[in-house]
């Protein structure tokens, strides 16, 4: 085994009062902590904040100096309430410009007297920004620094990310298996722990979970080292068959 | 109308890697956020962040003392990989005791011989903790000063926040009408500015869809004033027709 490189850390930004006020479930934090973590990308955290401009720059400047790259979702469409970019210019100390390539991109899809006002509005990035494309809507998201700013819409934000993802320089991939089993974590819990000692390389988390009424526990077992994580899997299949349990794969569901 | 009182807000803090590898799809933040919302407290910020000491010490801290109310989720089982209670007597500098009160309640629940060493760290909560009933599995959550530490498995939560919510002060109700129509958000952004400005006590956001491959937009009218909304709300309605789009009641779907 080669000494771990230090992980490559992500964090997201949410950015929208839509999700804090529980109207609408997010579902781009799984989305990219999943296809980051593919390419050896950790996503360490996350934080919803409001449409509110000093929370953002506050956030931003906290998360950028902190995670190798920051993420952030929602806030940059044509309507007053959208005001990431100009909260990102704020956060970077630099002016707000209108990015002409932006401009150019927006004529090509609106038609003639189409590309009013508001719609310029979303061709305005800070200065030094890089564009992000948007195959779906044309208004683009843009990378400032490590700073990836994305929309919020997923399809969208999906798209910005596969576009851009030839960017980020990840490290080792964390692999991972899940072995569920209608036990209690009490009673598996001492098991666990003397696993977790025999495999300090490898990150064992436990989540109890309820289905049909039912309590259960899923067991995940992370690392690097594939190999690492089919051994413990095997001795945790062992520990639960010991117990009475019936292991099973856990491809992840909602608990 | 009288003078807005100061708003009661609070933080969320998320404890969980399978939530931040994707796993696991949270659904705690949309129930906290309405059942808030409805004692009026607004929840203003989440944060998900790993099941590591100091990451959970030093967010509880941040946000105990910049919120009303913080909330946290998850880490308080029987295993290893649960170390919210011990993380949160070490935010608060008290120590780490067993609670008479919760150890007597697990005893009741616990068949003799089946209250093993893991499960009596469930009684460990930071000295000067009150207890909060689960009725589920009744291991506890507890509040101490202004945080309320729940479980993360949802039925768990939401009988704790049942439980104890009697104990939050909230402010105004902050009401909302949300009216989506297939208009594009630059088509309508005009208008919805010059709406925010004739209605600078509401909060008017503008959010965007993807329904069946259309794009739509989802404006949402919040403010403690029901009638000022329905007034809002039916200019909006109007300035949407005027738009040539077919105005509706959006009761909140994923978009």
């Amino acid at each position: 085994m080669t000494a771990p490189a230090r992980a490559v850390t992500a964090a997201l930004i949410i950015i929208g009062n839509e999700i804090l006020s529980g109207r609408t479930q997010d579902t781009n934090l799984p989305y990219l902590a999943k296809r980051l973590n593919e390419l050896g990308v950790r996503l360490s955290e996350v934080r919803v904040v409001p449409d509110v401009t000093e929370r953002i720059v506050e956030t931003v400047n906290a998360c950028r100096s902190r995670f190798d790259y920051v993420f952030t979702t929602g806030g940059i469409g044509p309507t007053h309430d959208d005001i990431t970019a100009a909260a990102l210019a704020e956060a970077f100390g630099v002016p707000l410009t209108r990015d002409p390539e932006a401009v150019r991109r927006l004529k090509e899809h609106y038609g003639e007297g189409e590309l009013n006002e508001a719609r310029l509005r979303m061709a305005l990035v800070p200065e030094g920004a890089e564009l992000v494309d948007n195959p779906v809507s044309k208004a683009p998201g843009f990378v400032i620094g490590n700073v990836f700013v994305f929309a919020g819409v997923p399809r969208i934000m999906q798209a910005m990310f596969e576009n851009i993802k030839y960017r980020l320089v990840g490290g080792a991939v964390v692999k991972s298996r899940a072995i569920a089993a209608f036990l209690l974590e009490g009673e598996i819990a001492a098991g666990l722990e003397q696993l977790q000692h025999r495999y300090p390389d490898l990150e064992i988390g436990s989540y109890p979970f309820l289905r049909a009424g039912r309590l259960g526990t899923s067991v995940v077992v992370r690392g690097t080292d594939e190999s690492r994580i089919d051994d413990a899997a095997e001795e945790l299949i062992g520990l639960i068959r010991h117990l009475g349990g019936a292991p099973a794969e856990d491809s992840g569901t909602p608990r």
